[in-house]
């Protein structure tokens, strides 16, 4: 990974790191199946994602959005409606052109993203003011016949994970308010996963295919590079316009609606699996863990059933309760092995109980994020459970925060700024507002623009600050970093 | 729909009130989306089918089943590997055959079904008996190109609610046993939606694409006609054995493993509206209903207050306790246009609340299926809910059986029988064993062979009974019915 910087030593490259974790912690399975860029949700892996999606639908659902499922396919007329839209996927849509035997009438694109066929019915759903604002939301597959170099959840040509948001509104201001509120919604959502990351407007050049501009969310990986997680578009009126979604308004005239959409992508558990991760294997926020506890009774055969019994009672109790736990009840591994495998898995808590632990009424605890140990009264480990699993996502965000704003810097020279990009990371250099600047930036840099701060929620002070190529007054700074 | 039994008075055919009733409940947009047999899960219907997939996940998980999400898209080489899958499916699978502006080297199918493509990978998970029975489900987006007409749920060409069940299992009589699983699971899932059904054997020519045999679930709609809401499958060993998922067995042989799988789809949601629905709109089970509880505020301008906030505390009250409510605040509309509404909608239970109610600290409680009123003290609301919820389902249920039961029927002849099925329904006639006695009965019926009687689960008596057609020995009895 050509020298990048890490977070935290994974022992091996970021790359292989995460290809080693998606196996071994059964999460994933990649590069068998014998379509390029498609893998696998295994058991572990599905509830996981489960888990993370059930995070948005409840802070969508909290904010007013209505799930809903549109269909998989879109007709080509329709998908070509938009013509900047389509200008931005025709190239990596898959196109289904036969039913049975039958070559179709007209072929059908996979859906790349479903601006096109939302608002298509809206043009018989929304009429008047009075129905907005309207926030839809799906959670779907969408695909993408990707040209770059595939790698597992990052680039994947199925993505399973698409949360995409639609919503529609009665003139620019409620739509530019959405645009914030998406953001809220965002933040609060990467804050419960502890996944840092930076706001900025994508450059022009970059925004959504048909947006009036784009605001994207990025994180940073373990080599340096940064992700985007999640992207916030302001439509205007691009989409209804051409569909003809036509509403009345409440000054009574009749006018196109406005719309935004917003989605996010399994990249999201692929930031909470990279930005946590150690050289063991997988390290998971409580929050979102598929077994929050694992339970590991300590037994000689003499006290077998005594150590069984008595772990056994306490998962039942942490369950009843509601925490998800498991029993490692196996006879066939001894329990340095059940360590092991449990640490890849990144399960939080680990209980350890033995003879000693019972003579005692006590049970040992164990933190899979620092390794620390506790030995806790048995009549107190729910609530010091409670207690430790709010820790430990507390603590899992403050050290990702503190390694992610290690390597986000600001700079007025090129120099210093590709010096500081060689251990990766993000940099911020002021900015004229010319393209042509922009890009030579990034060359020099050996990056790419990430966009600018949004100034909506950031305050930016650039009096006095030059862009380095032409010399005149900055008017606001870009981001640069290497990207995925 | 023909003269055709109905179940209930509907105030239209069938058809037509099904087709009324998934607008008018805001259940399901059909016939606008610009692709043939697909239509749009509105937020209504949404959660509909979202509180029926959780009792089929529940369900699932408690019998140890896995959650997993495989790709859409299955390469035309692994779909067509068994050759009799191929040739049942390959006349209704829709091709992927362009990426971009690329023709793809190898066609993909949007999966029909996922047999070919776990199967495929189960040759790299599954190698020893220690880890089977092994069970995974998914529940996912099918596609099939009907050549019949397309109905709204009832034959679609994305299938967007199939829960497809794939197990593994050591030998013959383990999968057997599987089969027998999968029927009781099916059985509670059916019974806790009160949909009635009849388990068949399918006839030979009838059964799945690559089985041993076919178990199929049939109900009946308005109509009289029978719909398929759930198979079962035993697949022997046709697909490990063109997938080569050899494992070791207990005796330390290597063999092919042995599969069954299983499957449901919307059809089962089409069910419940279809079954227990009357001429007012939708009856939902309480279970399931995305509102179980809506409350209905009924005042004059001088007790708005009052009233308001009477209801909004015992909707509080019940939310918090648990329950789904709604409280219908709107200004615009009187109280009898949302009594329609919400009738439509088939909300089990609606609380009215005025002036009267407040002074008397009570409420009236009106159920949606009967229309019986009661009044009870504010106090004892949430019981009260809790327990008719609880008749509600009971009561639907029994209602749906003995309306189902009162249409199937054994015969020993063809013209009674036939008389019979003039009124809908389902006719069991002695059945000799060969296959065209069976299609010549069928066809003197005008209806189509379902299948016989599961014997492994029920006990069946043949004794002295006598094919109508050949006059030979029935060994079974054969069922017949219109079908969709």
């Amino acid at each position: 990974m050509g020298g990048g910087f890490v977070y935290r030593d994974l022992g091996r490259s970021f790359s292989e790191w995460f290809d080693w974790v998606l196996e071994a912690a059964e999460v994933y399975d990649y590069g068998r199946y014998p379509v390029k860029g498609m893998g696998i949700w295994l058991p572990y892996g599905f509830k996981l994602r489960k888990f993370v999606i059930e995070i948005i639908r409840e802070l969508l659902d909290s904010y007013g959005h209505e799930e809903i499922l549109l269909p998989i396919l879109i007709p080509q007329p329709i998908l070509a409606k938009e013509s900047e839209h389509i200008r931005g996927f025709e190239g990596q849509v898959y196109w289904v052109t036969h039913g049975g035997f039958e070559p179709l009438d007209v072929k059908l694109a996979l859906r790349p993203t479903s601006e096109t066929s939302l608002t298509y019915m809206e043009s018989f759903w929304i009429k008047s003011y009075k129905q907005l604002p309207k926030k839809y939301y799906q959670v779907v597959s969408i695909f993408r016949y990707e040209t770059k170099a595939t790698r597992p959840m990052l680039r994947v040509r199925e993505v399973t994970t698409f949360k995409e948001a639609h919503t529609v509104h009665e003139d620019f201001e409620d739509a530019e308010r959405q645009v914030l509120e998406a953001i809220e919604i965002y933040r609060k959502f990467f804050d419960e996963l502890g996944i840092p990351y930076v706001i900025s407007k994508r450059p022009e050049w970059d925004k959504f295919a048909g947006a009036l501009y784009t605001i994207a969310f990025d994180t940073l990986l373990p080599d340096g590079k940064t992700l985007q997680i999640g992207t916030v578009h302001n439509l205007g009126q691009n989409f209804t316009r051409v569909f003809e979604v036509r509403i009345q308004k409440r000054d009574e005239t009749i006018d196109y609606a406005w719309q935004t959409s917003y989605g996010i992508s399994e990249r999201v558990i692929a930031s909470v699996i990279a930005v946590h991760g150690d050289s063991k294997g997988l390290v998971l926020p409580f929050k979102i863990a598929p077994y929050q506890v694992v339970v590991v009774p300590i037994f000689r055969e003499q006290d077998r059933d005594k150590v069984i019994n008595y772990a056994m009672g306490i998962a039942k109790e942490l369950s009843d309760k509601g925490l998800r736990v498991y029993v490692d009840l196996r006879d066939d591994v001894r329990p340095g092995e059940k360590f092991y495998y449990w640490d890849t898995k990144g399960v939080p808590i680990r209980i350890d109980v033995g003879s000693k632990e019972v003579k005692e009424s006590s049970v040992t605890i164990v933190r899979r994020d620092n390794g620390e140990r506790v030995k806790v009264k048995v009549n107190e480990v729910y609530e010091k459970i409670v207690e430790l699993g709010k820790r430990i996502d507390m603590e899992l965000r403050e050290r990702a925060w503190k390694a992610f704003k290690s390597r986000f810097k600001r700079f007025s020279g090129i120099d210093e700024a590709k010096k500081f990009l060689e251990g990766g990371g993000i940099v911020e250099i002021p900015w004229c507002g010319n393209d042509s600047c922009a890009h030579q930036i990034a060359d020099e840099l050996g990056a790419e623009a990430l966009g600018t701060p949004v100034t909506t929620i950031e305050k930016i002070e650039v009096k006095g600050q030059k862009c380095p190529i032409c010399g005149k007054d900055a008017v606001t700074y870009m981001r640069y970093s290497r990207r995925y």
